[in-house]
């Protein structure tokens, strides 16, 4: 397996990869690629199959794995190493995602202030949709029928937001593998019986 | 086990759960309560034990558990789920971060919209500074020595960014227990072999 991992020198979630990857003494087998990527240009070289455009992303080979905790978790599985005990796996992964929400929010702050110097709220929300709109592309080849998995059960919830909250968006009207496998998965009683609620929007 | 779930009518991180609540079977197991929570003006009930105060959070008994994918698998593991099939768990996880990335964005698409009304930049960049000071006083009493798993890997990545980015906030000065942690593990060879590129900063 060759392993080549997207970076940016000053990101957290990439730095706290190449931790794991010191600590799991695999360093020395993973080539790094520094990439510059933002919400409103993503780098191309991720595009070509992480449409979100975030990094850490790791290349194994031929396949493209994120986000920094997957990543986390397949170096650990191939060192054999004790990154998530399994003693104390629910507190270990509680206190990632503290860490890690803690991250997403410190980094907020600089696009915070980039923004108050840029005014640049329709970039943003342009970058967002198009990120959305490239992920449900990505998705669609890789739906299956009657598999039903955590990464099913998040995209199915995406969708149904996306339905909620920007309808005139039409999501789905390009995405008919997409669009077909949502209306399936909205017969599941589980999907119906949590619907969101209707209007009024808050 | 008692679980009970701080919820919110309409996020899509809730849904994920609750759909996976239900189709493991242990929906009636589950009370919900809807909160009203925000970057700016986090809920109450949330700041117990959840300093960033975002939803999904689970009390399973005394105890606070989250982000939504840890949720997932806790209530996964509870009812011996299929959700995170060991044969495809790293495809799973990656579609997983995916979708979970795209309501990152979806979210955010709302919250700019938002901004954009309210011109409030700097509230938000002060509800973020918030959540990281009450993150790193949740993580204080959290931190062992000896021990280094993902969650550590994690906080110590998220010290190294803040220093780095802002060390005028001082985020140690208050935080003695992270402090002499932060200083300890700094001297293991994984951290000190990754440390960020000093200025210039971009």
């Amino acid at each position: 397996m060759t392993w080549h991992l997207y970076t940016s020198p000053r990101s957290p979630f990439v730095r706290k990869v190449m931790i794991a990857a010191h600590e799991l003494g695999l360093a020395d087998q993973i080539t790094t690629q520094d990439v510059v990527t933002t919400p409103m240009t993503p780098a191309p070289e991720l595009l070509v199959d992480n449409p979100l455009g975030m990094i850490p992303t790791l290349m194994a080979g031929e396949r493209m794995i994120f986000d920094s905790l997957t990543i986390l978790e397949v170096l650990n599985d191939a060192a054999g190493g004790a990154l998530f005990p399994a003693g104390t796996r629910q507190d270990c992964l509680t206190r990632h995602a503290m860490a890690n929400g803690m991250m997403d929010k410190a980094v907020r702050i600089l696009d915070e202030q980039f923004r108050a110097q840029n005014g640049d709220t329709e970039a943003h929300i342009a970058g967002f949709v198009a990120a959305i709109k490239r992920g449900i592309s990505w998705m669609e080849p890789r739906l299956t029928e009657g598999r039903f998995d955590a990464g099913d059960i998040a995209f199915c919830a995406l969708l149904a937001y996306l339905d909620m909250r920007f309808p005139k968006f039409l999501w789905l009207a390009d995405a008919p593998v997409a669009a077909r496998w949502y209306a399936d998965i909205s017969t599941r009683p589980c999907v119906a019986d949590t619907a969101f609620q209707t209007p009024p929007f808050v």
